[in-house]
């Protein structure tokens, strides 16, 4: 059974497998294999269970009339009823029926690996393990394996082609795999099927009325219960959606390319898991490795360059109205302009500088520039070797920017000199994207037929891996906008360091009464960032813009919520997108944002409320100080706060960044207070939230008493 | 303004007001007078506020057209609209129109005091006080104050009617305040206006749906803020039930005298506090110490003899059916009967033995003897004095009962030997009853007319203060079943130590399909418990009733659950109502009844959701011992912990009872595991609660490392 995973893993193994041995510290003796044949009657009958180490999570495996089924309960209590599983194929018959067993397989493993960077440092993978191997009585005998692992906080499974003689290359029609949640619940969703690249503020409705969804898709039923659903290890398949079919049955729904296959696979060849959390708060869904667990450990023999960081940069500017990406009299990617960001980034100890629009192609509509973008050639009044010294010079480095506009193949080709010159000048990360106008994603086949394609399809899934490998060749760290969703590759490609995929700050800069509402960023946590790091760009000081040229527009939270960002939305890579004057004439507030980690020994969620709140506290890695982040919706509220995760031994100097008590998101968004306390483990700090307000504090051990 | 507040305390103690000196620690030099007169434009219009000291509630006063109005705003969200106040008199002409504002003025207090017992030791008052005086234009220039006192956690305000020469005696036609919530809510609430003394389910339903309903009356928004309507020191007057108006608009709705009349008062004379406790997480409402707040000081010279305790007795088993009340052949209070359970309480560490049906009258249907009970003869089969040494000799105390039947007149007659044969013979409490039959509490005129009473009515809140009074005077504890609602007259008599007002332990003994449902206890603490203590006499450890003759009935908890009720409902008197023969099968979880303390340090709500479940940890008074206990309803729940309550410089024995894995309320309820484990502050414990289960943990302070 061992072998048939390690060939699995190697079939997944795009690069070499090259275990990153200062991170990954299996500890494969841990792994129990008992792979007896289960010859019970039921077994004979097709059904098999598996529970999770803690037994409160359990899932059932069947075959009704040769069709496989899944179903799985917590605490005796089914939360998915009976699911189909299984495929249609693009010109073959499905395999969706005349299903026999062929074997069982189980499996336990308790392994703890670390991560170069992360959330937390230790990460636990503890689970059970259910393999059975299929095989259809008719069709050449097809065989198709489904293997279900269940962890303390979630199940998954996945589906396994073997190489076999009758299957070899062939097209996923539909993925027939169902999700028939056992209640109604409230959900939180964006809408699947639709360019805008999961960047919209998230729906909440029951369960029985939402249509087609994005994952992470989580809902929690009246009494409690939050589930999450999601994929992990989308390397080479189309992402999957959720479509409503009968009142709270879902069911997965591929993201197509251009002529309508699902997904092209050759034998050996494995889907995505598909994931479900669960958790009986909130915030708990937050704690869950799972989706890491479930991705092959690193790729990359060394780690040691992938480095978090904070960065600056031109950036805002162009959203608010000031410059422009394109050249001309208001362009803000000019050499003087990014000393002035080098020089501000070198004072206030910021690791990086992005300049966007630094690159000949943005004149003109820029999303229609595909190809026109070069990713080598900056503007003349760019200096970009001159700038990389200066940065240098200063302990600085620049973010590169890679617009595509959509147009792939046009990237792809210089991809390899575009990686290499940001080796060249030290440029250790890029930040990618992909706003493509139009007809979707620009495909070009070999006999320049044009396609357009949908950024979540097995397509673009490709392209996004491809990128983070050439990347990660060049030392270069990735930050990708209008991304495909994270699943959890940054355990296998760790230089795919953070990305956009939501509606991030830009919308507050241009959206008019459409701008994120203050309840946006309570939503996010318990959604989008079930999945992974996001470069939300938090750190807006100007909060009703006025050193921009947007009127109309306003960042709908108070200055101490953008502070308190920093901790609530996990990102190696933070950036602070306000303009240097602002921050100087605020230095007492940027001061949270200069001594904010971004890099976390441990992670706690102490609480929250999907779209009301939440409170979340980590501890710096490699330090002892912890940070607290809490945020409010719209409603100011008080929130009596146990500090009971500070070290028990030690007190703390808290320094304080909240709302002032007449703080409002939309009438007095900047009034805030910094200010100091003595505080221990024992220590309940009234956190007060302004409406749309938040509050952020960093603790420093004192000195034993 | 302080000499108004004197006298009005002297008219409200009906017995000599005595200080308690060791319990009261009034910090008299922190209160701050300003009574300087507000000559505002806004105040000669009649509108006046008062904020919190935090600045998060505030309260608005004014006057429309002569007619006083208040509103109420949390964080500048309205929480309560603008809501009438006011009276209709009886044949008088009506005190809610035609006002002028006489003076007003202002006062703030923050003084801590102790409490005897209770939850916590040490109770902080800290609140902003707005006092307006009104005049009638007309109707001879009758006068009414009305005071608020807002407080971080929740506002209140009374109505005092001064001496006045054209106001002396008075009757009131119905109280006209008015609670017009701001916005809908999910609502928690046992029906007002039906004889059964609170002894409901708690009915959920949108605020919008209710009728008419008793207080603690809790609700919550669907953007989670929790409000709880109640009042404060019912001291001479009927008891306030909120009927629904339009929509979410309450009034309140006073229970009448049988002649209608709702209150029969005499200038000076005041009403009971109107409450509005206010919280961001349900948990937050259970902190609040407003209530006692708001009652007066303790009125006892010497509280030491108040002792807080644990019992058990002969009661359980009239319950389920192994014996009877009355007299003959399976009599329970038999002098055998009750020296087994005597030695059972000295074997393991009881305080106090209950003995229900000692006295003569209980034959026949013994709800209809109200007039046949004895207060002082006991049954010949019963050897009281004996008994009572033979307790003595064991170090343990007989525990008193008076079953009324609502016989008030012929119970009060014998008040005076009843409390003082208890006084000489060592009991300690008694526990009274008042099962009425048929026509509601029998009350008697002088010339022998009888009339039916509301449990809830002014007539019967004169009377079970009279009895705490009473028994106070003979050193007696009052726990009263079939009660008027606590209004936290604990603060000022504290010798009336705990009250059923609730569906108990007693409904899962006779009600089959109708028992306390799962959930019931989980919403209790958001509902009930906010009044005072309950005793609700958990620790049933044979679920199924299997020692007694109720094939159809039992207990829908799991066993672990049953102990965790001891911490989860506080009382300082706390029962334990099984048989000695089934708690010594199970001594290993008797060892958390005998442990688990009944007074408390300092009391926290760790987590918890109204209907759902709660987490609370409690420290024991005078001691380093922390207690936690934990419940759900019917959904099984797994709820990680950080126990950040405990001492921050100490490790403790955590020594856990909680459900087996496979546990469950109906089908496996009495499967517990009892283990130890080291823990401290940073510990994170995961309480995993079977269906209907729940978790109890004792933690004790190990040495020093």
């Amino acid at each position: 059974m061992l072998r048939i995973r390690l060939a699995v893993v190697a079939t997944l193994a795009l690069v070499a497998a090259a275990p990153c041995v200062a991170a990954e510290n299996v500890a494969a003796e841990s792994v129990a294999a008992s792979a007896a044949a289960d010859k019970t009657a039921e077994a004979q009958a097709g059904t098999h269970a598996v529970a999770s180490p803690d037994g409160v999570l359990r899932v059932e495996f069947s075959l009704v009339d040769g069709a496989p089924r899944y179903s799985a309960s917590r605490m005796g209590a089914e939360i998915i009823g009976p699911s189909r599983m299984g495929f249609k194929l693009v010109d073959a018959p499905a395999m969706d029926a005349g299903f026999v067993v062929e074997s069982v397989q189980r499996n336990s493993a308790d392994t703890t690996w670390t991560q170069p960077w992360g959330e937390v440092r230790q990460v636990r993978d503890h689970h059970n393990e259910l393999r059975i191997a299929l095989r259809q009585k008719d069709h050449r005998a097809r065989r198709l394996v489904v293997v279900f692992r269940v962890f303390n906080d979630g199940l998954a499974f996945r589906y396994e082609f073997p190489k076999q003689p009758n299957l070899g290359e062939f097209n996923i029609a539909d993925e027939l795999t169902e999700f028939a949640f056992a209640s109604e619940a409230q959900c939180w969703w964006v809408p699947a099927f639709d360019q805008n690249r999961y960047e919209y503020v998230y729906n909440q409705t029951p369960l029985s009325e939402a249509g087609k969804v994005q994952t992470p898709f989580t809902l929690q039923t009246a009494d409690g219960l939050c589930l999450s659903v999601h994929e992990a290890a989308l390397t080479d398949y189309s992402s999957m959606a959720l479509t409503r079919g009968e009142g709270t049955k879902y069911g997965a729904e591929l993201y197509p390319w251009s002529d309508g296959t699902k997904v092209r696979a050759a034998t050996p060849f494995v889907s995505p898991w598909r994931t479900v959390q669960a958790a009986d708060r909130p915030g708990d869904l937050l704690a869950s490795t799972m989706i890491l667990n479930l991705n092959e450990p690193c790729q990359l023999e060394d780690t040691s360059w992938i480095k978090p960081g904070k960065y600056v940069g031109v950036w805002w500017e162009m959203h608010v109205g000031r410059s422009t990406w394109g050249s001309g009299e208001k362009h803000g990617a000019t050499t003087e302009n990014t000393k002035r960001f080098i020089d501000f980034a070198a004072k206030y100890g910021f690791d990086g500088v992005l300049v966007e629009g630094w690159n000949v192609g943005w004149d003109g509509n820029w999303m229609e520039n595909g190809e026109k973008f070069s990713f080598t050639q900056p503007y003349p009044d760019f200096d970009l070797e001159g700038l990389a010294a200066y940065a240098a010079e200063r302990g600085v480095t620049l973010v590169g920017h890679h617009e595509t506009a959509g147009a792939i193949a046009h990237y792809e080709a210089q991809l390899d000199d575009a990686m290499r010159l940001y080796n060249r000048l030290g440029v250790k990360a890029v930040k990618t994207g992909y706003v493509e106008f139009a007809d979707g994603i620009d495909r070009i086949d070999a006999d320049g037929t044009r396609h357009g394609e949908w950024h979540h399809g097995q397509f673009m899934v490709r392209h996004y891996r491809r990128v983070a490998q050439k990347a990660a060749e060049n030392r270069v760290m990735v930050i990708a906008h209008e991304p495909i969703k994270d699943t959890g590759i940054r355990r296998t490609l760790p230089n795919f360091i953070s990305r956009e995929g939501a509606r991030g700050q830009e919308y507050n800069a241009w959206s008019g009464d459409g701008r994120n509402p203050p309840s946006h960023t309570t939503v996010l946590p318990f959604t989008r960032m079930l999945s992974g790091p996001i470069d939300f760009t938090p750190g807006v000081f100007d909060l009703k813009l006025n050193s921009g040229d947007r009127p109309n527009d306003q960042v709908s939270t108070t200055l101490a919520k953008q502070l308190a960002l920093y901790v609530v939305l996990y990102s190696p890579m933070q950036m602070a997108v306000d303009f240097p004057e602002v921050y100087e004439q605020k230095l007492d507030a940027l001061q949270f944002i200069r001594d904010v980690a971004v890099d976390w020994e441990e992670s706690r969620v102490l609480d929250g409320q999907i779209g009301d709140y939440i409170v979340v506290a980590r501890r710096q890695r490699g330090g002892g100080d912890w940070f607290l982040g809490a945020i409010t919706d719209e409603h100011g509220r008080v929130l009596p706060t146990l500090l009971g995760f500070l070290d028990r031994g030690r007190r703390y100097k808290a320094e304080i960044y909240r709302d002032a008590n007449d703080a409002h998101w939309d009438t007095n968004p900047e009034a805030y207070v910094v200010e100091e306390q003595t505080v221990d483990a024992n220590t309940v700090l009234t956190l007060r939230l302004a409406p749309g307000g938040g509050q952020a504090i960093r603790f420093t051990p004192l000195p034993p008493e």
